[in-house]
């Protein structure tokens, strides 16, 4: 079975598309490789059987993500780049959460034997561009090329702790203050635009042009959803700040809050006056969110924003913003009222299996 | 776009099978977590946003495997239990070829919607099985769950040098004795057989049924292919032997060979004897092999056999057998005669796109 690789193909180009399986693997990494960014804590790099990298504590944070087309991203909306990026934001998302800098990335990617090759090193330059940005110093130490009907993208991060405490979920105690680094609501707003704006009137299948216009017209949302910028520096700036709990928002604030708490065994209070300040800020992004403002900041997921404690009083990092405080009991609190519904996204029940 | 999940299933069991969209991610991962095997190096394990992992000497080896569903394997000839073992193995073995002692893996799936929550449970076990017998203290301490047409493990594996230099490719000196440990031809030999006997006579697609028949007949040849035992702990014994070279044999002995020798900047010459020998050690296991036997022990794939280079006259360490020396020059002989033909696997030019 070979699905085709659904990347938007120039059917006018006069040249014929240079595919993987008409390089082979050799030549493709050939390619690859110069394009991928340098890891500092590389101490062997790709072409044995494996890296070597730095640990210099004594130990490490590692985390891995898959990143699959159909339930994780459509190629009518990413472009290669936009994928590469993502799938190192995420990552790089899940070291920082537990206040750790980000070392150094693998990468194991299957796509489908037509897929042009062009396609592999938009991916590349993805990952390379997101590590230069959000985690300076951090590259890819190894990887892996297979084959697959549906691209996939899967990436294992590492982080360095620099001798301190990890930021785990469970060290919130009430009192603490809740607060929260990076976007809210982008990433959920740009996925509903996309679903009700580029695709096709009669299948409601994802479609490229209708894409593009829908990127032009709000560019901050749909880049949210399809390329984030997660605020990596600051995990370990709150870290550094006395964190007493953190994680990544990737599957909305209520449901993530809602993690945190259980784990912390405190309740979530969040200040009404503060989520309503989110509402706005989201607003001003772009106005066509509307009435649903409020519903994508507390329960849009994939905007990689970091949600953390901070004991009472401690005057909160550089790019944290006071949401509430943990406080006595369980769940998560609006003002005085308890937050039902959870959002967030369940790859096996949640995904009605639309690909595109 | 949704495609079975390819495992038989009991058409005559009366209760419905329980599948992974039916469960949810949360309950297939409460019912997974019990099965995996611990790591003794595991400082902080699953359900955070990463875990953290204990590196003694300040340094991790770190490899990752990809395995799909139709290039890597066939439903139809391995079972779960089998998938997770050889996905494990594989990645082991990469790290033992480093001279390290493995410690701890992280392993991303995506499966399709209907695939029966067994399924993962089974691969669960070959991961726990596969790293007791070859690497007790080895264990899982984190990972991810997706969804994907084709069943897909990521593994990513890492390992402890204990303080000693990395054995990478590129040590081997002309004079040095050339060596393996592990089985040479079995798993080519298993793949041979499965691809004549266990298909259907028409399509050629991948049968279960005859997969058993091909099971009973010729156990040792098809547990090469689907189950490989790879010599693992050979890996730290090498390193301490003084093992100035070493890869692991995934792609055929003379294109690995070749790697080697070219790393190195060196002739790999085997000795027709040794190579007779191991031509009759693989009639041995099982005569079906006939007139192959010498095709799968020079350019069979997938035995993870260990190849090494060692100081002249060096007593080899225990599990490895001399095959050659390094010589001036380059590329790879038999006796006098330069061997042509790499054999080995290119996922992108190699797969004929059939699943099962």
């Amino acid at each position: 079975m070979t699905l085709d690789s659904g990347f938007p193909v120039d059917g006018g180009a006069p040249t014929p598309v240079e595919t993987v399986a008409g390089l082979g693997e050799a030549e493709v990494l050939r390619r690859i490789f110069p394009r991928l960014p340098h890891a500092q804590a590389e101490l062997l790099g790709p072409g044995d059987d494996a890296a070597v990298v730095a640990a210099p504590d004594g130990r490490y944070v590692v985390t891995t993500d898959f990143m699959v087309q159909g339930p994780d991203f459509r190629s009518a909306w990413s472009t290669p780049h936009d994928l590469g990026w993502k799938a190192a934001m995420t990552n790089l998302s899940d070291v920082a959460a537990m206040g750790a800098r980000p070392t150094a990335l693998v990468v194991a990617l299957a796509a489908p034997q037509d897929t042009p090759v062009d396609v592999l090193l938009g991916i590349a330059d993805g990952l390379r561009d997101a590590c230069a940005l959000a985690a300076p110093g951090c590259g890819v130490v190894g990887g892996d090329l297979s084959t697959s009907p549906a691209l996939t993208i899967a990436v294992t991060a590492f982080g360095d702790l620099e001798g301190r405490d990890a930021v785990t979920r469970s060290g919130g105690r009430a009192g603490d203050t809740v607060a929260v680094a990076g976007d809210l609501g982008r990433a959920g707003a740009g996925l509903w635009l996309l679903f009700r704006d580029a695709v096709t009137p009669t299948g409601r299948v994802p479609d490229a042009l209708r894409a593009e216009t829908v990127k032009a017209a709000h560019t901050e949302l749909v880049a949210g959803q399809v390329a984030p910028v997660a605020p990596i520096s600051s995990g370990v700036r709150a870290a550094l700040g006395g964190a007493t709990a953190m994680l990544d928002v990737s599957d909305g604030l209520v449901l993530d809050a809602r993690r945190l708490a259980a784990a912390s065994g405190c309740a979530v209070r969040f200040d009404a006056s503060a989520i309503a300040r989110e509402v706005g800020a989201l607003l001003d992004v772009d106005a066509v969110v509307g009435d649903r403002a409020a519903d994508f900041v507390l329960r849009g997921g994939e905007d990689h924003a970091l949600l953390a404690s901070f004991p009472a009083g401690a005057e909160l990092p550089e790019g944290f913003r006071r949401l509430g405080e943990l406080g006595d009991g369980s769940g998560v609190y609006l003002g005085d009222s308890p937050v039902e519904g959870e959002g967030g996204w369940d790859p096996y029940s949640g995904w009605d299996g639309a690909s595109g």
